[in-house]
């Protein structure tokens, strides 16, 4: 059986105070009714854990009642860090998971196709990420102020969510993240520690998330072409 | 004297066979317009020098004629690499020039508060660029398959343009790139050559680059919510 995780539990300081950019309008409905939906549609995908914050339930129960969602779904609560939200929700998964898909919940474009051919590279080699070449000019700098140094394009890769795994391997990479006191920024990060490899699946179109509130027209767009 | 290049002499190869993306028309006017459109109305900017492709001179005469451009501006062929057609144009400037903006010519969402703001930090500095810190998570791929290692995020700058120098540093720069045969992708890494420090200058809103056809519906809505 294959599971989604939608990581919903952030707490979305780059949108301003007090806006819940999961709960904004987009396109007719709530940014993470997109999202869900999106696994909710995917007949590859078998259930879905929402790892929420505290007090979201009653408004993430309603949209599942107004968006007719048929998979089986349930919520848990988040943790400190994303590592831990994601922990959570791979606590909550059903007994049978082999594999379980992780998703931003603000990443609501995120397309069918992308979501199999993730699950299909997870089954391959254990880990897959939804990635695309970066198309901008990179440089590092130590300060924040000035170029340090520039790095070859060509090399860089943007990753995404879905990231999808087999189910005991994320476990133990997470685990081991939590044995060593470390920190992750994303899932694939925790599998490097393990040295387990984690296979770039090429994103053909767009699949931004919602980060800032600049984000939100373009977002909106996509959803709208999409509807078509 | 300040004076701007704007670089309109690539390839646009990743926009498909046959299309000219300068010459899309975008929000009522050709793509190319609205770049020059920017540099033309900024008060701060005294002349500008656009490198092209041959054959493109014609088109972009009646672009100018048609927009009721104002301020003096050149046409010179581009060269081989990007390298080369910079060079080109600075060899067009005016001798009393001592501040040059380098714009690529598919950005045209271009701010005048940024355009400005290089202009300043290149006065005091020598060199700016216009940078905004990196929202994505990055990773390095050796193979473009498989993850090789992760990047500190907050280390990492996406540099656009303007790319803003003081003319006899870039002049010095692009000389010493070429004496030593090398390749630079952008005007702030031939500085790197003659160690010349490259403040970075933060970009408020989005200064997005078309590149690929996807990317033309969101500089469209861009455009227009800037028209209102």
């Amino acid at each position: 059986m294959t599971s989604a995780i939608i990581v919903a539990a952030g707490q979305s300081t780059r949108m301003g105070p007090k806006t819940d950019k999961l709960l904004l309008q987009v396109a007719g409905r709530p940014l993470l009714a997109h999202t869900w939906n999106r696994f909710d549609s995917a007949p590859c995908i078998d259930e879905i854990v929402l790892v929420v914050r505290h007090g979201m339930q009653g408004a993430l129960a309603e949209i599942a009642e107004a968006s007719k969602f048929t998979k089986p779904f349930r919520f848990v609560p988040g943790g400190k860090q994303r590592q831990d939200s994601v922990w959570n929700g791979l606590e909550a998964l059903s007994p049978s998971a082999q594999i379980v898909a992780i998703q931003d919940a603000a990443r609501p474009c995120t397309s069918l196709a992308l979501i199999e051919a993730t699950i299909r590279a997870a089954r391959e080699i254990g880990a897959a990420v939804a990635a695309q070449p970066v198309s901008d000019t990179i440089k590092w700098s130590d300060d924040g102020a000035v170029i340090s140094r520039h790095l070859d394009r060509s090399r860089l890769w943007a990753v995404q969510t879905p990231q999808t795994f087999r189910v005991e391997i994320i476990r133990r990479a997470l685990q081991a993240v939590r044995e060593k006191g470390l920190q992750v920024t994303d899932d694939t990060a925790a599998c490097e520690i393990i040295g387990q490899p984690v296979k770039m699946v090429n994103v053909p179109g767009p699949n931004p998330k919602v980060t800032l509130p600049e984000d939100v027209p373009y977002v909106e767009m996509l959803l709208r072409s999409q509807e078509k």
